[in-house]
């Protein structure tokens, strides 16, 4: 039987480091499903479920230095953005551990029983269980947070849900290794090892989410293999939600009054938002509606500064790398395009940041101009110079789904002085999942309150896949109606021994 | 251009009662989700919303007498079912308008923003809008609950999304009775009547599923059926969710206890269960598993008894009673298949209660066997004699997804004495959306803790379509990071203007 080889490749020098692994055969991928099917009994007691998770947090904490060595020697993100995305991903292990400990993710319902009511009301317990085996899909360009270890893994742990990760062939080395100190946590606290697992291999991807076992998935990726995978969970025999992080423009809208004000500032801090992680963030500003006039044309001098200063970066791999420079070259060919700053090739291994302008005119005409509509991955953002309101929520109107939509405002337009600021928040919070004013996008916090996700495609479904409320998609309610409390769940009983929050109605 | 008719029909004689409408032309379809999609703005209001959910129940029930009239000409449901089916649906009504005034389903969530986290966390608030316009498709069997003013209406409009439905062709004057009410409800509160409006055809159904103004669906019917329309709501360029709820067996298990306890009442109870509303309930049972020996056979006895003691009666249209007399002559004539009681039909247009029986062993084979494990939409139920609790659980492993699962124990055994009880419980929550003990699954509680749904082919979806958590499938959340207050909107502001309940992390 011949097997193909998974190599680590160092972006740097697009050379090969090391074979990691082999891609997972069919019967590879049915056996790890399968053991991560018989691991869903262990992985039912909250207690340990929570221990396990602070235990892999700890053991990624202890093996830091190799996890981020290994991560960068494959995606060249740099220590110092990874020391900050290994943080991320063990606070994001214990808050799902709390969340677990604390149980509001059951959202337990109890209604007592009304005979008084017409037709009488029976007694009512609801809660939620695990779906099962969660196939997840890591991303490129978060080879800690969004991969092995990540809010996908966590939250469909802490759901009680086995995983199978497919790891994404930009960090195989990394994918393994955070795997091993997964594993390695499981059976430090009791369970089996087979909770979490990892397939490489394209063709391993499609197995898993037609395979019957698999409940659901999380993917964070492209539109293209997003609607694909989407499209075969939708297909099977029995459909499983998929839920997926596509892709994004982030829109920026920069009002006259802001740029009137804040000219420079908005102009440097966008370059630092599209150049953060050499461009390769899921909420990197793609689309930017800037004034004409005096006002703009001092936000894109600032811009063409900053971004002109901007050393070329190592994206995550050579076909990346590709795929950006012909994006770029495409675009710019557009009539009425420019390129004050070209974006594109810096080096045999690196690109240079940039940007291109349009006017919204042009845009609106659509056709060949819709594809600047469409998200190019890398350190790229488009300027749409805008003559009044009228063509700015024109160009938002042809605006598809969104992670997230922010507007530069001026003091007083924050105040509520009259102006677009209002009517503004209005439209973006129809194409956004997430709506900022005066900051920028990147940098996505793990809170209670988030929520990354938004109308397709920026997502497939309405759920987050930060924060908090990503443990919902993983679950599914139960209502138990007149079972007596010797038979219900520990969660459900009267006497709650558990001591979880719940809902009560009546008596 | 050509019209196609759309006729009420008296199901007691298989005679047109009178030309309703006609079926809408693709134009039509497009007009109405266009106008329903412009009515959003008003549906914005939470105040107006509740007053219109409060305003059609009260209008529903001054016409109550004209209500019931038209849908037992059309259903044969009977003035006694239909009395109590429109006091559930103006009792939603209301339920949800309370909902909206208590705005817990916005799920509003505030985390204050923290400069000394690593990285410091931004103020972010949440709270969820509404998804657009809701296409639902209204259920043959409930032609007020589940169909024009039914949950799924009132659940969408609770959430502010505008609704156009597909009347189901069993009682479309029903339907247009019902909606004439709903829109002249919104009129005299203030909306546009185009908040509600119905459609007539099968071919409208899939261009309202295809329309780019529509952003998700509400169906209740058949798997075929079901399953056709979630394939073109996953097919769209843009998906949207369709929460659908299909078939389900709704598996009973007898455990040898409760059969030498109570058989008689069991039997009976069996038979209430299967032959209310004429079978033609989605938590009918359709599957029992009783024990073989003299206990299991009282069971049967005492049903045999009851079940030919049941008057025949009438379905909701000639097409499915057609579907019930083949469907149980095609089980029936199963090899070991008896029919103690025979099913089918009982007159020209009325049919016969009555059930099958099958050993274990036989349903285990497979292969043709398999049709016992479908739905049989009417007054039939399938009893399985199993010989012991591990051929009861094969039995059990072999369904999929159900509304609910109901168990049948005895006092000992709900006491929490050693027996198979607690394992039933664990295997049943695994294939259902409800667990019943000791009662019958027919009647759905309308109530918070609440669950219909369950693993597909029971549901498309996790959501349920009954019960206060039935007002979640229609919205999204959106966050909102450091916006100014004056630009929040009223429900996120610091000063919590509205009063509404919210979960606050931080400072």
């Amino acid at each position: 039987m011949t097997t193909t080889p998974v190599w680590s490749v160092d972006p740097r020098t697009g050379k090969q480091r090391e074979q990691v692994a082999v891609e997972a055969t069919p019967q590879e991928v049915d056996e790890a499903v399968r053991a991560a099917h018989a691991a869903r009994g262990p992985l039912a007691d909250a207690t340990v479920r929570a221990a396990f998770l602070r235990a892999a947090a700890a053991l990624l904490d202890e093996a830091a230095a190799h996890v981020i060595e290994a991560a960068d020697a494959e995606t060249a993100l740099g220590p110092g953005r990874l020391t900050g995305e290994l943080a991320r991903t063990t606070g994001q292990l214990r808050a799902f551990a709390d969340a677990v400990d604390a149980g509001a993710y059951l959202d337990i319902r109890i209604d007592r029983a009304d005979p008084a009511l017409s037709p009488p009301r029976p007694e009512l317990r609801r809660y939620k269980v695990p779906l099962g085996v969660v196939a997840v899909y890591a991303a490129s360009n978060f080879p800690l947070a969004f991969s092995v270890p990540g809010g996908d893994t966590a939250s469909a742990l802490a759901a009680g849900c086995p995983v199978v990760v497919k790891a994404h062939p930009d960090h195989p080395a990394t994918s393994e290794l955070c795997a091993s100190l997964l594993r390695r946590a499981a059976v430090a606290t009791g369970l089996p090892a087979e909770v979490v697992s990892v397939v490489h291999g394209f063709d391993a991807g499609l197995e898993l989410i037609r395979h019957p076992l698999v409940a659901a998935a999380g993917f964070t990726g492209s539109i293209r293999g997003g609607r694909a995978l989407f499209d075969a969970a939708a297909a099977r025999p029995v459909p499983i939600p998929f839920h997926g992080e596509l892709g994004s423009l982030n829109p920026v809208v920069v009002t006259p009054a802001a740029a009137a004000e804040r000219a420079e500032e908005i102009g440097s801090g966008l370059a630092g938002s599209v150049t953060l992680g050499v461009g390769q963030f899921c909420v990197k500003p793609g689309l930017v509606l800037v004034p004409e006039g005096p006002d703009g044309d001092r936000v894109t001098g600032e811009l063409t500064k900053a971004l002109g200063e901007t050393e070329p970066g190592v994206l995550l791999d050579h076909r990346m790398r590709e795929n950006f420079v012909a994006g770029v070259r495409e675009r710019a060919a557009l009539p009425g395009v420019d390129a004050p700053v070209t974006p594109g090739s810096g080096g045999e291994h690196t690109v240079g940041a940039g940007y291109l302008t349009v006017g919204a005119g042009n845009l609106l005409e659509g056709g060949a101009y819709d594809l600047l509509l469409e998200e190019c991955f890398g350190p790229v953002t488009v300027v749409v110079r805008y003559a009044d309101q009228g063509e700015a929520g024109a160009v938002l109107g042809r605006l598809g789904g969104n992670l997230s939509a922010t507007l530069q405002l001026s003091a007083a337009e924050t105040e509520g002085a009259p102006g677009p600021a209002t009517e503004l928040i209005g439209q973006v919070t129809g194409l956004a999942g997430r709506i900022v004013v005066n900051g920028w996008p990147t940098g996505v916090a793990v809170a209670p309150a988030q929520h990354h996700g938004g109308p397709y495609p920026a997502a497939t479904s309405h759920s987050t896949s930060v924060g908090g409320a990503a443990i919902e998609r993983w679950l599914r309610p139960v209502a138990y109606q007149s079972v007596p409390d010797a038979l219900l769940p520990a969660e459900l009983r009267e006497a709650n021994p558990l001591g979880l929050p719940r809902q009560v109605t009546g008596g």
